[in-house]
């Protein structure tokens, strides 16, 4: 994985796909599967909906860290698996066959199988909405890997996968913060 | 436009795509372009970020009601054009020539050449991260309107459209609620 400038990093969630978020318990890691991610500013900020129903929640609520990782659309059947059982009672990285690899700043590990990666601090959790604001510390793409449609949830149990990209930088030009 | 079931009403704004939010503030409508929204739950419940920067926001925080409207493709130069122009010296309406159609609950108009619309009032707005909830009380789509592809916001001034959709009903059915 190639290390990505932190400034770019929102441009991997912006366009809505379902990420896996790691957490570590100081035990061991854990997966869960999230498509109800926001982007809050031009900064590697993002809000999540998580709370007490998924179980990851007591490690990213009690460490304050974890890595949202981007899957592409060949990595589907995986992203359903791991958002349809529960880390209490089953090894999700063992079970999808997915390699764990160390971050440079948090304890929740990357995913090697993924586009990439974005090791991430709560910043603060709003427990009124269950809503987690996370900072982004460090990006990680993989350049290499040659499947890099990814998937959307649509939450009936269908998703879309990206399709033609359509490019609108000069007409944008006036909105967009310089060097992306 | 057909009414659409409100407990539908998510599945709109999950997939990602970019959207107008048209706000009326007592006055005149007026839109804007987001593409930084959050679904909150199986629900009508969203949130999207917005502050201060945002011409209509000061209309959204003082009448507490605004209309998402989801634009299909073919409106990308619209809405790229709606996002980069200010409700404060442009009549967004006229200048692109879309048509408000009055709701039934609030006063913010839908948009009549959009897919599907949203009526929705502010729950919360939170202000520490310029985070708004938005409940939706009402929703349609316009089952007539063929291009029915949306279109998703990488944040660099590139858009992404919608590919293929992949079915995962019997995988996810533990997770989905009924009716859906």
């Amino acid at each position: 994985m190639r290390q990505l400038k932190l400034s770019k990093a929102f441009t991997l969630v912006e366009p809505g796909p379902v990420v896996l978020v790691t957490t570590h318990d100081g035990d061991k890691g854990n997966i869960m599967t999230i498509s109800w991610t926001m982007v809050l500013d031009f900064k590697p900020v993002f809000a999540i909906t998580t709370g007490e129903w998924n179980h990851s929640f007591a490690a990213l609520r009690d460490r304050r860290e974890c890595v949202i990782a981007i899957p592409p659309v060949d990595m589907l059947d995986k992203v359903v698996g791991i958002g349809t059982c529960s880390g209490a009672d089953t090894d999700k990285f063992a079970r999808f066959k997915l390699t764990a690899v160390p971050g440079r700043v948090v304890r929740a590990p990357l995913i090697k199988e993924c586009l990439a990666n974005i090791e991430c601090k709560v910043v603060d959790i709003v427990r009124k909405h269950d809503i987690v604001v996370l900072e982004g510390v460090a990006a990680y793409v993989d350049p290499a890997r040659k499947e890099k449609r990814t998937v959307h949830a649509v939450g009936d149990g269908t998703f879309v996968v990206d399709g033609r990209r359509m490019d609108r930088r000069k007409l944008m030009a006036s909105k967009i913060p310089e060097g992306l």
